[in-house]
């Protein structure tokens, strides 16, 4: 499988992978050490400095896809790590706040109907004092674990997953409201 | 530019034009007769037995895109010819039926705000006795037409344009329905 670069993507074309698509073509292949058909950035998205805003502050504007206007998207893969070794716990701290995650995750199956990954939604929120509750952005994550059948190949970097980043700009919201209620009157 | 076959796409990547790449990468392109950067289909979707279920009848499921589980999309090159040589209605009779088309159009512009394009929404209509009525797919067409700025360039084909067409099968449609409505209850 070759690596591609992203001039040779004809125009047109976007990433918008199925939940399917992303476990076993990307980090399926990436746990196992294998090369994956398309390069994915790699972040920390946990820890004491890892604000999102600051996370990606390197990242440029066109890595981002728009998507309904008001959202930026991007992929990444990233490590987790347990809260402390005997915990089960995962580390979700990150800077000013935490990942906050819903309780339910969603089971992601392959054409046979076997179970080959996890898929959880997190919000980015703000807990210490003196953080940035101000800002004018919203961060969701929708993590993708790998699961069942994929857990019997021999795992090189199992503490890896994959990464859906939105970042919803409230500013550019609220200006999205006002010029569509503009366009009814 | 390079042309590449469907195989070298990466795994995630689906083709979702924004109506400015259709204009400026594809259509402008294939009228001045350079190179387009992606293969795209040519069909005739006008004439006597060109019944969209014929027109589409050798393409293989693959090359429609599923878009919300029940539509299946795909783009193509057609040339639109004139209903008579004094006319400037374009023929739209197809088959069994006509490509009935609604009165506004959407100006698309260029990053500058020129005009470059049009587009247009039509739907298929069975108009002849004994034509398929009780056919279970439904099926639109977007045109896209150059437009302003677009004309001042030699075009050697101008009588193209491109259409995504969308076929929705209203089985897969109702079963859709039942099944969300079961998982509701």
């Amino acid at each position: 499988m070759m690596m591609m670069s992203s001039d040779m993507i004809p125009p047109g074309y976007r990433f918008r992978p199925t939940d399917q698509q992303l476990i076993n073509h990307y980090l399926l292949r990436k746990a196992i050490g294998l090369p994956i058909p398309w390069s994915i950035l790699e972040k920390d998205l946990y820890g004491e400095r890892a604000n999102p805003w600051d996370v990606f502050s390197d990242v440029n504007d066109s890595a981002w896809e728009i998507v309904k206007d008001v959202n930026r998207v991007i992929y990444v893969f990233t490590k987790l790590s347990k809260v402390n070794a005997e915990k089960t716990r995962i580390a979700r701290r990150a800077g000013c706040g935490t990942w906050d995650g819903q309780t339910t995750r969603k089971n992601i199956y392959n054409e046979s109907k076997e179970l080959i990954g996890f898929m959880k939604m997190f919000s980015f929120k703000v807990t210490k004092e003196g953080g940035s509750e101000d800002r004018d952005d919203h961060w969701i994550m929708h993590e993708y674990s790998l699961a069942g059948v994929c857990l019997q190949y021999e795992l090189k970097y199992k503490e890896y997953v994959i990464c859906k980043i939105t970042r919803t700009c409230k500013a550019n919201y609220f200006f999205f409201f006002f010029f569509f209620n503009h366009l009814q009157t």
